[in-house]
């Protein structure tokens, strides 16, 4: 039982994101990061050097049989999730598991299901929905400023980073799929996704995805390793304003567009529509680090008890919506339910 | 037959287009505006209180009848098309018409012929392919700088302007259409739509066009009503430079990236690229205005006998995209052959 | 007498801005357009063509001898103003006068002692203060929301155009003193210029200007013809909250920032300040064009007898810091009083 | 003497710069850091954890007399650096100084002095004329790509941050000032400089100076804490070619411009010239570290006996248009010799 004491943590992976998340928790309230975990031992000094408290190991049987471990939180590639999840949660861990939470359905409703016999917390790291401006977004949406939403317009391009094991599509659309997922709150019932892959590369690295969601939202999702420069634009269209998300945008990342068509059906052509172009305002955001926020509120998920904002069926849903993606690319861009 | 004279142009609707048809010609060589027609007389006094030399009627057969208009230019309504190209052609009149050339295929198909039939010249105002900007990027491409094309991107989104007859598709993505097609080079294979339409509208106010090319080549095509910002950007990008085209920049229209990512066989993992980051170069533009480059082109076409960059068999490649996009569109996104 | 009928205006000078005059006062309610004036008879055919009910001459005594004649728009060289100016006021016509007012400070005193007698209005063509982003700061700053002003920046730069006659202070900085007298409300007591020749040209063509109002605030003005870009931005900064206008921007022209500095006594250093960071806002701006409301500004101050906006004493301001800008110029930047 | 073995480093001042150039220093060749002093022990540690094999202290004589450090960086406040930098010449030890050089010109003469008679490296850290953006402007000015030069403009504004002690343009025009007399190659013959304090801050918190060179070359930079926006803007004006190096963009940092203004003698009116605008060059740029190009320079300088980039006299310059600055703020913007 947890209470008078601080959640113990322990990660395991520590490539690219684990040293944020030993950063991130070390810095949360009412947790203590105990233990760090990794394959390799070189990987293991840096932590030591930096945080002498943190126990370090390569063997992961000794993280999830730590005492002083109550959660885990697993950084590695995808392909390792589902077998390192279970483990933890039958040892009686919470877990926070990198994105995409694992690497099919099957494993994903599996792992729902041993969260549930075990009664731990499962949680998924879709760290953009910690995000001022997501959190902006939602709101907005939320509080009726936007009216019915249209669409929700993504475009995530780059040069690169290829990535050797997964195509475009798993390495940069589950942002897209989770804010989609959360602003629109509905669930997708179809996608399709065309993709290109060049020079005899097997895997797509640059790909159109649309998704239609059941109220007849659509999302659009361009992503790509192959553009010559970085954009991160998120459109989100309503009846009322419209939103603007740049991410590339040092600060002004929002703006919301007072701005919308106005069908009038008293004129003799309804449809021609009259156009208010109005304010734009960009509002301030907090400063604080996505993951920070995150790890906080995972911790004060586990303290109380609470179902966290990026819960398993969260995961599972953009583990869905992946696998109809590969599905689709397959056969050329076919229209697949979800 | 035409010689020692200027050629004769008459110019039939007055609406938007017209006028600038009538003002580009008239700045011409080697032509002369002679006749301007519409069917609302209200629109015929401001041209003979600007150009009084300039006959006027409200009757097409005058124009068609008239000895001394050798070539006729269409900026009517794309549903009067067929009828009024038809007519000038079978009174042996040249024709510039207005995109889309008309609306199917199979009067496209039947309007080829009758320009064949009588040895006439049948050319289609896609003005796109007339600015600099198109131009500049054609050469590049033609002359090997991009090296293999991979992708065409393109984005034509703002607020409006709703048309009250045609869909998104047809209002804006002919002229993408039109670039696609000439700077591929290639005939296009099938491509799928996703539309949406707001508010009891029938008509789809946004789309997702995705098209795939005989060699493997895509592109993609965003057109939107219902976008708070303008955006009118192309990326066309190929295995050793990359190119942006932003209509919406005053000057700096084309961003040549020398930017690529490079596979190298004779590494152990071939398929992780690097990346070539190089120089950014803007070339200055001529600042040329398309209509009058088309219009030059168009009169030249005649006087020498010349098959003209826009023809009607690019005219007819258009409009069956734009027909097939219905068929997409009404399918809910199923690819369809071309 | 004025009074049952519009307000006669005769225009003078149809260079590049005596047309727009005649545009805009052609629709404008309460006045009519009934004569134009220009010494080359060439400028004055296209005024009949494009409106035939327009009286056209080219000599000015016909214009202000005109008795339908109630007022009179001069767009002719500077170095014209004095004498035009005088012979209407004193035939009688009420006069708006182009930018700058006149060549020399004792000109434009004797001008506003001409105006008096004759108890006629004399407006000058400030154009920029009927601009709606002018009259937006305006706003703001009247009523409190900047808080108390610090400063004005303004940079009005371009490659060219090179004037024969003027340095680039009388061809750009009318605008940015028009400017900086109306928003920061109050007398400049002194200014200095350092300017910048090139090629031997004894006319300065780049120079910065700073100038002292009466209450400490200071204005800093950057005029050239010798920049790579078009930059046409003013700061406005206050203690509460600070404005840029970036008139090159097509819509999104003002930005208010809801961001200062705040200086807290009660700390032991109260000299560190606090930064406060807020939002952004753009607001919509309404789409007149300046010269329109100018020249209604002008008809409605004859009819009621109003004191217009952009009057002679405000004409005198400008020419006198003009006066002292050459005077700073040939003493290389020596600070001039007022 | 220095053979056989690498440079020993010692840096004093850990502050916000001094573990910069702890990171640097230890990535360059042919050097080693091997102590680190504060006043303030706090600072001491985190550098124990992270360099275990540097030595610490925070007595500066332990590190003037240790005998393995054969040059000092000092990263202290500036009114320490004369007595800091004495010291250590004094020892026997190289030297870099953070900018600027001292307090007064009349230490900085002596401080040359010192150098000179103990045969010591006494080096500024002007660390902008090591970044490759400078780099690039020098190589283009001194190939001759831009002509004769005219003017350097420099924009660096951003709101805050209030230094307590020294004015905006002591914390910010160091950097321009260096910029500028390294790009132009001259000796500054004047300078003035206009301020404005707020809220009763006697310090002078925005800055205008403009600066006149031997040749007539013209420099004006604008520093400011006032500003709400970050703007980091420096155009180089050239007969032939114009530069703007913005610093805040993130790779696209240098734009050359193929434009010019070209008066033709031959003609009637040889001062109304013509205006080239041609392409714009964006060239990539290196990726390193301005500093560890620095560290890596004084090494070099050491082990070979160079005069460095940034020597003593360049110091001395930029104090020398410091003090400068100061009489000319006090009296109100007087022009000062240099």
């Amino acid at each position: 039982m947890i209470s008078k004491r601080k959640v113990g943590i322990g990660i395991v992976g520590l490539g690219y994101w684990g040293p944020n998340l030993i950063r991130n928790f070390s810095e949360v309230e009412n947790c203590i990061v105990v233990m760090a975990c990794d394959l390799d031992e070189d990987k293991l000094r840096p932590i030591t050097r930096k945080y002498p408290s943190i126990q370090v190991t390569s063997r992961y049987d000794d993280l999830i049989n730590a005492p002083n471990v109550d959660a885990i939180a697993i950084a590695t590639p995808v392909f390792t999730h589902y077998e390192l999840v279970r483990k933890a949660l039958e040892r009686k861990k919470h877990v926070l598991v990198e994105k995409p939470m694992c690497a099919t359905v099957k494993e994903a409703q599996s792992l729902i299901n041993i969260a549930r016999k075990n009664n731990k917390l499962l949680m998924v790291d879709h760290t953009f929905l910690y995000t001022s401006s997501v959190r902006k977004i939602k709101e907005l949406v939320s509080n009726g400023e936007l009216g019915d939403l249209y669409y929700f317009d993504s475009v995530r391009i780059n040069l690169g980073l290829f990535q050797p094991d997964v195509n475009v599509v798993w390495d940069l659309a589950p942002h897209d799929f989770s804010i989609a997922n959360y602003i629109i709150g509905e669930e997708p019932v179809s996608l399709s996704v065309l993709g290109k892959n060049v020079n005899d590369n097997k895997v797509a690295c640059m790909a159109y995805i649309t998704i239609k969601f059941r109220s007849g939202i659509i999302a659009h999702i361009h992503v790509s390793w192959l553009s010559p420069v970085k954009v991160r634009r998120i459109i989100v269209g309503g009846s009322k304003k419209m939103i603007i998300y740049d991410d590339v945008e040092p600060t002004e990342k929002i703006r919301v567009y007072d701005t919308s068509i106005q069908f009038d059906y008293t004129k003799e052509n309804p449809l021609q529509p009259t156009y208010r172009l109005g304010d734009i305002h960009i509002p301030r955001l907090e400063q604080k680090e996505a993951l920070w926020v995150e790890a906080s509120h995972f911790v004060d998920c586990i303290l109380k008890s609470k179902k966290p904002l990026t819960d398993a069926e969260a995961g599972l849903a953009v583990v869905k919506m992946l696998e109809a993606s590969d599905t689709s690319l397959r056969e050329g861009g076919r229209e697949v339910k979800l």
